[in-house]
């Protein structure tokens, strides 16, 4: 299959100087094969025209929590032990796999609707997390959250390594599979070794909540006598490749610690407000030269998935966290949405930027809503002015899964209904309340 | 005209309880004539299904600066002084009428887009502005901007009266003229006062910037020995009925002067954030009781109108700086952007809520994306999750001004190709750069 993407404003987003190209993208099966002008020996099977849109690399969300899609709207405006004890514990332990499957699809949904190609999802039933995504058309690294109270979840390890060696690798490629210790709270130090050391012997990554409350610095200052950060050191887990979701609280000595293992942190910006957790240091971070990726983290805590709301708030808060307007320039944005994503993934040699040979995994943006006129700085536009809806064709690994704004794949009206369903049975909710 | 509304989730926006009725909305001519069950006698002339979907009051945007979107995506990431002197200063020196009435068409047809149905500008060339702003079927607060070098400005009091005198009321009285003295960095304190005094004699609003930055925080101590909001008192601007935007830096003695004469504060996060200013005290001024109403600032520091954004930010951010996620919840975010912007641009009476007798400010959610699944709360999803996009219909004074996101009174294309051609004209750009 070859598709021509024509009259299109191109967003490569392959260096750290932003530049834009106007022109054609092909596509031949998977792969992108050439950007700029179309050679004459291209005779393409589709051409989509791009209007003078803006197409990008289709965004990276680097931690996310798929299922729990199914709490959105559930439980608001709750302090954490209210939220999380009161409300989703509870409702996550009546969770089967039916459930998970279809609030992986819904979020899947979403996240195609919003431009997103590649995520990275920790959550439970992870075979029904791998039969969605293979459906869905996109690229995830899967997860299975681990927690430990005692020897007898071990098991957890094996299951782990079990859903490795039936889905890494699977759906053309499109889906690894990670090592998810939970966070250094729900984990004992012993077990944190063990999951390194699996990582280790699978050679895959390490996903992990790090540093995201007060308390859970805290706790650990009090428990083990150092930060989050050198306790998870200390324990090997960043032997492997790690990335780390939030890093909300952490000292110049931890920031040192993450840059010299090569640690990728993953932002969540409105999961860290909503939840009052607080800002995270990016420029400090931006300036130590660590990978900085992003991410919407679940559903119940954000409380959408689209990542064009999470660019913007990145590169506002920082600004405002810094008190400095130069701080997280739009174009870093984008770079923290696509390519460092990819990289956190360990995947920035397939994805994360527009380049001959690499995967087609890419987004087409309908400039012709207000925000985008008059027409000036294109990364400006996508980050400042944009919204997820304004994506109109989402291409991943070659393929077509939304046309202007059609999913090509993927029954909405089926989703939304089952998803409701087992938030019935979950919750109880049918309709909408005040 | 009599339109019916059926099969809506009405959010009234009414009391300090949220309450969410299921049924119908009747509208005679520019007023709401029930809600809830539709009477025998009532007979329509039109009948609009919502399907589901939210209805509530329009959107109030409090504060802002119409034709600023001619700099849209122009000049971001930049320090304060190089954006407002290195950028906006030069090109706005060179605006004139038809400039504005372009720009200010523009951002009008992103209100209707995206749910807001009352504004308030403050901007120069305002003919130009109630012109565009009569066409639009928008309800609008219009002042002209007030600074003074000195004595040779004071014309600027006349024309402001004169503005007043001819479009006080018109617009079948969806347009107020109020008096705005841009900021006490921009205006003598001899200049406050007759602004104060010309506000009084014509008995209406006065609107302005205050205590913004650390730099006025300083220099008016510098200057005065005491904060702005102190000065402002002093020199009579509360004596009037005021209404103060930004007001990121204040004192609990500032906090208490603006709760003792009824000082309104119009929250702008997006701005705030993105220029570097902060995060205004939310949970302070809440707990005082004072008037908090929402506004998104000019496009040049935003960079949309999209109040749906503003909204969702005050939320987060309101959490993230008091450390507590019950600070400011999805439905006082609502009032902020409806009920409490009424209040502050003193139309409550008329609008700002969903009443039978006032007017039918109102917009029709379409609850179709999948942010709206699975179905629990309205105000959760309307905060957390939704975007402007999802605005379907709007109404404002009884009449139909977007209809299925289709405009009835604009004619889009055109205004973006105006509007194209004055930024082209300003600051030289005619399509996107990186």
């Amino acid at each position: 299959m070859k598709i021509l993407i024509k009259n299109a404003n191109i967003l490569p987003v392959q260096n750290d100087v932003p530049e834009l190209l106007y022109g054609c993208i092909g596509i031949e099966n998977d792969k992108i094969s050439f950007i700029g002008s179309c050679p004459d020996f291209f005779t393409p099977d589709r051409i989509i025209d791009a209007d003078d849109g803006i197409v990008l690399p289709g965004l990276v969300n680097a931690h996310t929590h798929l299922a729990m899609s199914l709490f959105r709207h559930y439980a608001d405006d709750l302090s954490f032990w209210d939220w999380l004890f009161g409300r989703i514990v509870p409702a996550e332990e009546k969770l089967n796999a039916t459930h998970v499957y279809n609030g992986t699809m819904l979020s899947l949904v979403e996240m195609i609707k919003s431009g997103t190609t590649c995520l990275s999802d920790m959550y439970f039933y992870m075979d029904a997390v791998a039969m969605a995504l293979e459906k869905s058309g996109l690229r995830a690294n899967l997860s299975r959250g681990l927690s430990f109270s005692d020897d007898k979840d071990l098991y957890k390890l094996e299951e782990t390594r079990a859903f490795y060696d039936k889905w890494n690798g699977q759906a053309s490629g499109r889906i690894l599979v990670d090592v998810a210790p939970h966070a250094i709270y729900t984990c004992g130090p012993e077990y944190l070794k063990k999951t390194a050391d699996l990582a280790k012997s699978l050679n895959t990554r390490i996903h992990m909540h790090l540093s995201e409350s007060i308390k859970e610095l805290e706790d650990c200052y009090k428990l083990y006598g150092k930060s989050p950060v050198a306790h998870a050191r200390d324990l090997g887990l960043f032997e492997a490749s790690c990335y780390a979701a939030h890093c909300v609280h952490l000292s110049n000595d931890d920031i040192e610690i993450l840059k010299d293992h090569s640690v990728s942190v993953v932002h969540n910006p409105a999961s860290n407000l909503k939840l009052a957790n607080g800002i995270a240091p990016v420029k400090e971070l931006l300036d130590a030269g660590i990978n900085l990726a992003l991410g919407t983290d679940g559903a119940a805590s954000n409380n959408n998935l689209d990542m064009f709301e999470e660019i913007n708030l990145a590169a506002l808060l920082a600004k405002g966290k810094s008190k400095e307007p130069k701080t997280l320039s739009a174009y870093q944005a984008l770079q923290m949405a696509t390519i460092k994503g990819a990289k956190a993934l360990g995947i920035d040699n397939i994805t994360g930027s527009l380049e001959p040979g690499k995967r087609a995994d890419l987004i087409i943006i309908d400039t012709t809503a207000p925000h985008f006129y008059p027409r000036n700085s294109a990364s400006a536009s996508l980050v400042y002015g944009a919204g997820g809806t304004d994506v109109k064709t989402l291409v991943c690994n070659g393929q077509l899964l939304m046309e202007n704004r059609q999913l090509l794949l993927l029954d909405e009206s089926e989703i939304y209904a089952k998803a409701q369903e087992s938030c019935m049975k979950l919750v109880g909710s049918s309709g909408f309340g005040p």
